[in-house]
């Protein structure tokens, strides 16, 4: 059963990681064991009926559990709880569509530090509420990166605090990896197979989630192979990788609203090393994807996060009989906009 | 993690309990030996949000992530692996708006037993999917319990096989009753408490799930409350307890598909025994409910599973400050049924 992590009171020591480091294996142990107690171990659903539609066995990482919703907390724990008194003292600033906002506040309202979100006018309502709930202040901005950049800038001027950027920041991409460790260690524990998995699927947004999941899956078997599914309409991320020039100032066009950020320099540089491969899908298979998650494993997941498998149903031949992973990234979702979204894939 | 459980090739031992005998804790001790192996151990979910919302300290079974589905697999496998050689011969027969159905029907495929389901028109598609898609014959009938039970009639005299009823049986309510044991016990296991729970809840439909509540909880320790949650516009349940006479023949109205049923002979005789009260809420009461559960604890619940969380929020100060067992009782919902369920209890 889940039970509640202990107070939040527990010591805590600063980490030397910083926040443009290039982070290894090393530093995701490090970051597990800093936000153990604080972050749910969330668990890992199967699904036989799944399994016999994609041809393969497939593994599903509950990161929708995760406190906050999100494994966006992973990250956002790691970077709060681990900066020193005096970091911690001047607060902490984001920019975040959500889920990262209401991870970093709900991670700072933890550790009693002051927190200040910049939160783009169309990001949706329960993940606006989420980072409210938890006593942060918000900050609104206009969409585009740019005006998110200096919206974040001006607030770091005025309070002097500390920067905990949603991905291009090492010691966020190294808590966000703790989910595939988590992961890796828990199929271990319950199969005999080496490596646990063959290859392990994680959403690409800005990179922080899929640079934590690639790092850590070479990092304990070069074998293992590291996926990213990003929204077609969305693909600077692939389209970076595959020209090897990061792609900047695209504006997003896809119901996937946690999938709109950019690669960073510090994620394009450890994607360029450690993903294989990114794949593209489109809205209406992202849906489709959602609903299967929905009706098989019952559990409720955010667009964002079906990325994934949709992308292992449309490339059925790559994964046959293959051991997969894939991180249920968030379950955020509006309820009121659900008919929209279900009508882009409608039931059989 | 949750592994799948071992192959349906273990093997089993006949039940000596008769589908008409009165049911006891002991049958339900037996009952969790018998069908450990084939049915989940679902997990226990907790929401800090909802206890501070609640104002009680919620303890969820998740039965919506139990196979096929729903509880109903419970008592469907005690029932199916419990039948001799003979009786297992002759096929199994069954009637149900679809959780039971499908449950019996998995339940007979494991055991590699001819299964036939009578279902009332009405059913929701996902749920007659989920009973075609285990390999069961499907036999339509109209919605009244009369005409259900006169087509189950007419079946078991063509085939001669063994009546799986879904919740007049006392193989079936030993079944359904391992739920609260396992509940009981893994509370018990995590925290110091006795009684582990103050109050445990179920929906109310037939009887089964709340007869094996109340049977298990009272015979652990009878302090422990036990209280049934019913849907207004289907609270013969309701009258039937308060006047000690059986309502039957009456047409329910609610949107809980799951819970149109009138209670058995049986389950009415355990039920005066053993069940403190019913609670009655709306359906907009009940989706409410299940939108909180959606939200927060991020998993799928169809209405009927909404309905004892609903009663709590009604009833709250009865709760104040208990520990309170709630059984999510399944999670299988049309998803394009969605926008109008939704639309009876609007987000904020």
């Amino acid at each position: 059963m889940r039970l509640p992590p202990p107070s939040a009171a527990d010591p805590f020591r600063p980490d030397a990681l910083r926040a443009d480091a290039v982070p290894t294996l090393s530093d995701v142990r490090d970051a597990a064991a800093r936000i153990a107690g604080l972050a749910h171990v969330t668990p890992v659903l199967r699904s036989r009926s799944l399994d016999a539609l994609a041809g393969c066995a497939l593994f599903f990482k509950a990161e929708n559990q995760q406190r906050a919703g999100a494994f966006k907390f992973r990250g956002a724990a790691n970077a709060v709880f681990g900066l020193d008194a005096t970091q911690a003292a001047r607060g902490v600033v984001t920019q975040s569509s959500g889920n990262h906002g209401a991870a970093v506040a709900l991670a700072c309202r933890l550790r009693g530090v002051p927190c200040t979100v910049v939160v783009p006018r169309a990001a949706p309502r329960v993940k606006r509420e989420a980072i409210a709930r938890n006593g942060a202040r918000i900050v609104d901005c206009e969409v585009a990166q740019s005006a998110r950049d200096a919206a974040t800038a001006r607030v770091l001027a005025e309070t002097g605090g500390e920067l905990v950027h949603p991905y291009n920041d090492a010691r966020v991409i190294a808590g966000q990896g703790t989910a595939t460790l988590e992961l890796l260690q828990q199929v271990a524990a319950a199969t005999a197979a080496a490596p646990a998995l063959d290859v392990v699927l994680a959403p690409l947004s800005g990179g922080g989630l899929m640079s934590g999941t690639a790092i850590v899956a070479k990092g304990i078997d070069a074998r293992i192979g590291t996926i990213a599914a990003e929204p077609a309409g969305a693909a600077d991320g692939h389209d970076s990788l595959k020209s090897g020039v990061r792609v900047t100032g695209r504006a997003a066009d896809t119901i996937s609203d946690g999938l709109r950020a950019e690669l960073g320099p510090l994620t394009f540089a450890l994607l360029r090393q450690h993903c294989d491969d990114v794949l593209l899908v489109s809205d209406a298979e992202t849906v489709a994807a959602m609903r299967l998650v929905w009706e098989r494993l019952k559990v409720v997941i955010e667009p964002s996060g079906a990325v994934p498998l949709a992308a292992v149903l449309k490339h059925r031949e790559r994964f046959s009989g293959r051991r997969v992973g894939i991180i249920l990234s968030g379950g955020n979702i509006d309820l009121d906009a659900l008919p929209g979204l279900l009508a882009l894939a409608p039931g059989r």
